[in-house]
């Protein structure tokens, strides 16, 4: 199968037939016996000594081979190696339930979420990690056995990347970078498409100073200019900044600019690597006001930008740069501006402009969905909101709930539910499932809670398949 | 019931018993006749334009009581009067609708969850609403019948603060702002113990500019020091610095501090008046500082104080920040320390120090909870997350899914799987329910998934009652 397949659970038989043709050498006279006899002793000891499934038997064909050879010298012999024996039929045992576990004609497919397929991985993954623990406590055979077992399972997991990055890594740590270099370029044969592998071989490559050799790997990330993303251009400009200067990285910047896979996120980072690395605020303004010629209509933009400005402390301009987005956004996607220009009065207005720009959000926005046609009304929410500071409230968390509770009844109760919403009510009236946990339903520190998803609860609607409107469905 | 009740929709009766006794009214000549004719005339033309249960019946009445005066004034003064009768009896039939819904039994109690007493709040909204839309187009009368209904509603939901605001909210929107005050102090007296309600009485006050009134409440917030909340210490530390000048926010801040409600909050709020407001980072700092010394324990103070330092784009006081804070700091506290450690070497530092930071968080936090027995391994969503920026990513969104369930399968396989996600298995498969939208589970930008609360999805696997480990299960 492999270069030391010798060290598979299944090589019994192996060991038994090179025995057995090793007894069966000729030998013509007591010299030739002897090295036969020696030859025929070492294989026993090493085959005693491996985790397979026919060590039982192998220990006791030694135990009558020595007894053969010299019932003097066996007793001593076999005392000396019972333990190594014992030894390895133990972890024999153990990694047997490892091995049972795994589907030994499965095909080398690529990763499905199929139940089967997950489990597969698991029963390598734990396979691997037995071997990487060095049950035996052998030295010098130890990583043999843990590159035969990768290899084995490259055999049947060889569309995983979590496998080829694993064991180029457990290469890299034991020391050996030239063997792990040259898994990463096995795996980029296997999965050539691979864009993280290809960052960790490039992260490889410049830890150990092969500098060239991790710039090619980024370079082919660039290749094709049509397939190109802006990460690649964004993780490349980090590379030339860290490797070749500040310079290099400026260069390459200003010709991604022209390219057309050159989204936003070029000129945040761009932006932000001057302001954090180079010290340079100024620099960092103008690519941000650059960008904005070509990313207006970017919500999520003009809110990086905002922050930055924030990190300036620079008030007038954030006011500014929120009128100018707001002016020319589309009253869908301007819901991002609103709430964060409400958010910045709260910190850096007084109480009329932060009343001020609440009653204009309100104004705006009324009429989109996430608005109801009370959207005009003041609403205590509001209030609470204005009054609160990051996790704390002027009410308990059941007040706040409550009261996002009626805020979406009045929101949608002329409206007809989305029939979803009353397909899942049984679901949803388990409250710990309808949010992951770490997420608190009550918190609004940083997303208000999706109310427009709520269902009222109501241990009894059970089987909601009208809505609790009418008091007689209710009680 | 109250000063306006020939509004109210039940008033039919008093009408009629109202126009009886007028009509019994003693009248010894023609003078006196024509008197008390003028005022039962007087008080039909009001009954009939007030949409009550009666209505019809008062109208008929009218009628015969017209032709019984004087069959050629009938005509004319009924054929003006009919418009005004449809229009009111149009105005009754919708009216009723909301009526009918209201339950004028209910007891006056505190808001609880119940869906019934939820579906009266909602009727009461609904009734509000319509008599604020003015449904008679009468510009005089209109004011009083929303106060009646306000009055009335108040008569039931007596304890719900929501209504009491409105109200009040209505009412200095209606241009009475005395009105507005009278109905808040009523509410202190329905809810003394609400803040929001203080809060959103001394807002009222602070925009007239009846600054004296606004500062006792903000001191009634603070009066009773065991009671006393850290935000009651910020809004008024706010209200201050608006009102008075930086001078005497300062002051009070200097006298917050020594209370026991004092908690980082006050601190964190100060250090950003002084930063965002004042333009004094000097000042910003030294608050952060100070409040160091009692909080350091705070893992949420750190990351403030971190951010805050961020804005200053001072990389060697962060570093310095988290270094001491994970010095100090309890394994199981300094996860988010750890975390956002990470993301700053992944800013500001370069390859050596961002994958030195990440080995050490590794190291620190194996044994925790969170991180399971693998946790020293180099795993491929470490490095994911080392290429990402923002919300790009160097994989497809399903290949982070693939990767987050393998590593939550790794660390949970051998574990005794928590009882309760078994349980919950069936309606966790539904992937709608299992996160609220708006919180797409591939977005590891804020949160990465609390892999730890995942099932896997198969869906086959509906009444997991055993976790399917052994591939005799899956298949």
């Amino acid at each position: 199968m492999c270069m030391f397949s010798g060290a598979d659970i299944a090589s019994g038989p192996i060991w038994m037939e090179y025995i057995a043709f090793l007894k069966s050498m000729p030998a013509v006279n007591t010299q030739e016996e002897t090295q036969r006899m020696t030859a025929v002793r070492k294989a026993y000891q090493k085959a005693i000594v491996t985790p397979t499934h026919h060590i039982e038997q192998l220990w006791r064909d030694y135990e009558n081979f020595e007894n053969s050879v010299s019932r003097q010298l066996a007793k001593g012999l076999l005392s000396e190696y019972q333990p190594k024996y014992n030894s390895a039929r133990a972890v024999y045992r153990e990694l047997k339930k490892y091995v049972d576990e795994i589907d030994w004609n499965m095909l080398a497919v690529p990763p499905t979420d199929s139940c089967k397929d997950q489990m597969q991985w698991v029963a390598w993954k734990r396979l691997l990690a037995f071997e990487k623990g060095n049950p035996q406590r052998i030295d010098s055979a130890s990583n043999k056995r843990i590159i035969f077992s990768y290899e084995q399972c490259l055999m049947y997991l060889y569309h995983y990347p979590d496998i080829w990055y694993d064991y180029a890594t457990w290469q890299a740590k034991s020391g050996s970078m030239d063997a792990a270099v040259k898994v990463f370029q096995r795996a980029l044969k296997a999965l050539p498409e691979s864009e993280m592998l290809k960052y960790a071989y490039a992260e490889l490559e410049e830890s150990r100073g092969a500098l060239q050799s991790a710039k090619k790997l980024y370079e082919s990330l660039l290749g094709d200019a049509a397939e190109t993303t802006a990460l690649a251009h964004i993780q490349f400009i980090r590379f030339l900044r860290r490797n070749e200067g500040v310079e290099a990285a400026r260069k390459y910047f200003l010709d991604a600019r022209k390219s057309p896979s050159c989204t936003y996120h070029v000129y945040v980072a761009y932006a932000l690597m001057a302001f954090c690395l180079d010290k340079d605020p100024k620099v960092a303004h103008n690519v941000f006001e650059a960008g904005l010629k070509q990313f207006m209509h970017e919500p999520v933009y003009i809110l990086e930008y905002a922050d930055f400005l924030s990190c300036l402390n620079d008030d007038r301009n954030i006011r500014a740069l929120f009128e100018r987005a707001l002016s020319s956004l589309p009253q869908e996607e301007s819901i991002e501006i609103w709430k964060r220009f409400t958010q910045f009065e709260k910190t850096y207005g007084d109480l009329a402009s932060m009343l001020k720009v609440e009653q204009r959000r309100k104004e705006a926005l009324s009429g989109t969905i996430e608005e109801g046609a009370s959207a005009l009304e003041t609403s205590l929410l509001d209030l609470i909101s204005r009054y609160s500071f990051k996790d704390l409230w002027p009410c308990s968390s059941k007040d706040l709930d409550h009261l996002s509770r009626q805020e979406w009844l009045s929101k949608n109760i002329g409206k007809k539910v989305d029939k979803s919403a009353l397909s899942n009510g049984s679901a949803m009236t388990d409250k710990s499932t309808s949010a992951p946990s770490g997420v608190p339903t009550a918190s609004l520190k940083v997303l208000r809670p999706d109310t427009s998803q709520m269902v009222i609860y109501d241990p009894r609607q059970h089987h909601g398949t009208s809505f609790c409107l009418s008091k007689n469905i209710c009680l």
